[in-house]
């Protein structure tokens, strides 16, 4: 069992598709200074193209644009004139349903966080501390559509955290029925996104299509590799989605029914001992603590737990029983970045780990 | 069946106890100018005493302090010293343990929003539209107790929409089991209460004893009396309690089975179309509809729909079938008026109304 | 002395263009059941046409849309189609460029909120407390112009109060220079208007083009009309505009210079005794206190005092010594009544009175 | 002139007084890992004494508690007990008064945030930036107080950015007279400090004693320093100070007036290129640029530039002309870092560079 990664040889090119908005800015900042992979290209969309990154860009995180994407110059979603070997994607999903095949078909390795294929049967939805495995479904995507390259998915941010804490329960014991109500942050919906008018001082109880994502897509991702196809897990899921006044962090109360009896500490124990498969182990991006369990009872919070592990880890507290389904926990996870463009990062690392990316 | 409430003869002087704190405002401000009740006589801790009402009282509600309130001098907690027929009391639960037995033991109905007697067995834990015959328990309070008046109690604030909701598809459906996750105002937790530092931009997992309240208040309220004691509701409940950055109201995802199989119409039907028994109906904090039902998709909001029917209504939205446990919704309601000072003059409205208070 | 208004012999038909947006909104909550005026048609764009205004319209306000509005057919800025006498504008300024003169050539009686026509030379800018002789502009405006109607505007939100209070020393000290800061609420942007990434836990120092009307248009309102134009006040103005995350009500800071000294009670005697001119006085949006002074150190805030004189009242506090500039205190006004919607409803009821509309 | 810090022989060991409230928390957080400084002992309250710090302390930080913190006893306030060389004080003034002369006494370096003693005459106020030689008034001191150690205080947290932007514009062209007005974030007041209720959605015109400051205490740190006594600068400033919901960051209007012309350009120049004293430019603490000049207009934003220099930058934005007094701009400087808890550290660097620290 390796217990460090491989390195590639040299830094690996690679593009960011719409770079420009929330989600875009997320892979630049995580990209700066990444140990395997330099950013050559910047794409953005019409109005940004030709501008340097700095103009284009209304860049919305605390800490300073980096000065090298300052300087780029936006080009256009060509892949014909992207000279990369990986493109992360932060394009909206309509954007994405045309775009991503266009940079597959030419070579690239798409890392993607849009939705748009996630649900496509030969496309993986990938997290490395769960399904890496899953990436073999390259092989069939390649066969079936013809492409030089491919496209990896990254779930929705809502779903990951929580997916992460499903794995880590299935393993011991089996997972049967969850209840899920989210707490959502505002930049999930991107920018300008959420208004304030909407949102100062008030809770929205809904998302439009989040519950439809957070219903299937832990079944997809915890499903079972057979002869080239996912069998879905056999899991009931309920949600509830809801927004709220937080900047960033996806909170989610779950409640939900294992396959088998336990003790509360062999569930505490489950999670908070649990490792990523060896492979997606040690990784640049993985977290050194998948999951992190707080004992304090008023945790996690958003505001002070947020960015354990970098923003990597999923933080997990208040584990107690529960008189319906049998446990009951509240689960914290970065949304963009384990949720989003540190999640397809991870997946990329774990692509080149797997050989998928040369 | 009466279609209008009977009056009492003349006003019914009312004291307020705690009333310098976040819902004993509430209480002032309500009662301004209430058809029924004449305040004599606002109490309060040691601190406020002898000062004026304007004086002792931080006020909190962006309406203004009415004019016989700010004037009254502050009066401490004797019930040998205040002359009213009703005491309405925002004590804090370790108070109420002490200071409602002494005001009951004296004569006064003591309209409640404490939690300190709400679990005993001879206390009535009422709310009007659901189980106005739950007074009936004043008898056996005064006998075992030797009280020339008595406690009626009104629930917890988070419960007290659900509770109406549970209510109305009790009674068409019956209902095996629910699980609740809040969403909770900041007001409910008095003043100061939270500090800014803890929730601005943030939400909290976790509220101190709000679970229990929830998982077994409803059961009480829709019990059935017999012979002199109530038998609880066989209701499972799971509660998730939150505190987010909202001032006013408390928002709750509901996920419940009933105990048959139903259509959404009749769902919606039973929910829009519930009523509250004859005898609540027509009293002076009675909303027009007991609970209103949104179908636009992202409501009810807190900013939005908490003033409806004054406070007093149940705001419902997002009624959909749920995957797990039959059917899910969302449920608003305002904290501090239905879910507190409101729902204790409301009872104590009922108690007039059935001669409990003459 | 007038000591009541003279009421129209019957309802005026009034009509408000950009009806569905966050400012027409308003309109619409605040002319239902006014006693003079009758909506007779609410304007939209392109989009909304056709529709019903509940259809069309996102409402933002916390009090129901009211029901007769919710059933209106939403119409286009046509002058032509439209039967009414008043033209309330809650337009966008590039709307309003093109649609006021149109409905003013057409004979309505245009009162705007929109900043297009503010500065025209023959356009008054009126506040009904300050310059309701300034009306007499029409008359040249119309010779001028060759239009049947007229356009009357009310300033921008920031400085109504702002205004109103240097109307109040003016009169009685004379005012010299000011220097004002202001913290603006979201509301006053619009729908969807500040993006809520951009202001939760946040203050936006800029707000594009407001301080140039803070330092220009009180010099047109407390200036003299002479021979048919307005000689500006005598003003120097500093204005410093930031956003705030709070969704009504706009807090200034004011240090202000008068001509001539004064002691701290004449200038507080000054503010709270302020009468609007009789012809304004006793108008059906009149507040029966123009200004509002309060004692309290910590006073005014715009949770707890914005709706003073259902919002139409200016509420002054912390008036105290400035080393620099000689007084100095804090200015609340809410900007969508006081400076928004009910600052062009107040113009139009001084106008009924003033015989310019029949 | 030196390029680098002379570096202590050793590790200097410190205390934190006042450890476990907001600004005690910085004071650990920035200690963490110091180059100079050893933490030896965390003193506390009664109430936490002889527990953990990680016990004894609700850690309010989004990073989490460092290791050998968590571990730590808290001790009590005992000069003789700890055996540190300094005491960096978060303590409450009115504790301050009592127990900063005892350390003092007792030989202690007291680098103390509080403002017990920022006004005596024999007390530095010091931004190393600004006044390092004021710390030769520690001779008198001592002298007069017959203290083996001394106490050098750091000023009030919302004029620390001003009076450094202060400083760079006396330099080079004068300064008369200043108008402030302060949107201070609610960690200012500590934990648990501003009411939630009071601070969400909501703006707040006064803080206790905060004018005065901001009035007085920079006249002293850019007084001069004549035979042993500060002589004060000779500006006349007036402030109005706001809370508003914001976590951390204070912004600052800033309109002052210059002793001579100047233009844009100058004024630009003088504040970017502004540069510390030569002794406390390459202390540990020490930002790389003390001024940051930003050209967007609508910045600098809490929110988005609060961390430049890792919170010891003073960020600048909004220059422009003030028709008024010369010149305009917005000031954002971090509340507990640069204007608390880094200040006292800063000033202690200072201390050991210039030997009063060995």
């Amino acid at each position: 069992m390796p217990t460090f990664a491989i390195k590639p040889d040299k830094p690996i090119p690679v593009a960011v598709l719409g770079a420009t908005g929330a989600v875009g800015q997320r892979f630049v900042q995580l990209l700066d200074g990444h140990p395997w992979f330099q950013p050559v290209a910047l794409a953005g969309s019409e109005r940004a193209i030709g501008q340097t990154y700095a103009q284009a860009c209304r860049w919305l995180l605390p800490t300073p644009m980096p000065a090298w994407a300052a300087e780029m110059i936006v080009v256009p979603h060509d892949p014909e004139a992207i000279e990369a070997r990986i493109a992360f994607s932060a394009l909206p999903a309509s954007a994405a349903f045309e775009l991503e095949p266009a940079f597959a078909r030419s070579g690239f390795a798409v890392c993607s966080n849009a939705s748009a294929f996630r649900n496509a049967a030969d496309v993986p939805l990938v997290l490395p501390e769960v399904n890496p495995d899953h990436t073999s479904l390259i092989e069939t995507q390649r066969r079936q559509r013809g492409w030089k390259g491919f496209i990896v998915t990254n779930p929705n941010c809502t779903l990951t955290g929580l997916t992460i804490v499903l794995k880590a329960l299935l393993d011991r014991f089996g997972v049967e029925r969850l209840l899920v109500v989210s707490m959502q942050a505002v930049s999930g919906a991107g920018y300008p996104g959420i208004a304030s008018l909407d949102i100062l001082g008030n809770v929205i109880p809904f998302i439009d299509g989040e519950e439809d994502k957070i219903e299937s897509e832990p079944r997809k991702i915890l499903g079972s590799l057979q002869e080239g196809t996912i069998q879905p897990a056999n899991l009931q899921i309920s949600a509830h989605a809801n927004r709220v006044p937080v900047l960033d962090g996806h909170l989610v109360c779950l409640s939900v029914q294992l396959s088998q009896e336990a003790r509360l500490e062999d569930v505490a124990q489950a999670l908070s001992s649990f490792q990523a498969p060896s492979i997606s182990r040690h990784l640049p991006s993985a977290p050194e603590t998948p999951i992190r369990l707080m004992e304090k009872p008023d945790r996690p919070q958003p505001r002070l737990d947020l960015m354990s592990g970098n923003g990597m880890t999923t933080v997990v507290g208040r584990l107690r029983p529960d008189p319906l389904l049998g446990w009951k926990m509240a689960i914290l996870s970065h949304n963009t970045i384990r949720g989003a463009a540190g999640a397809s990062i991870y997946n990329a690392e774990l692509l080149v780990q797997q050989g998928y990316i040369a």
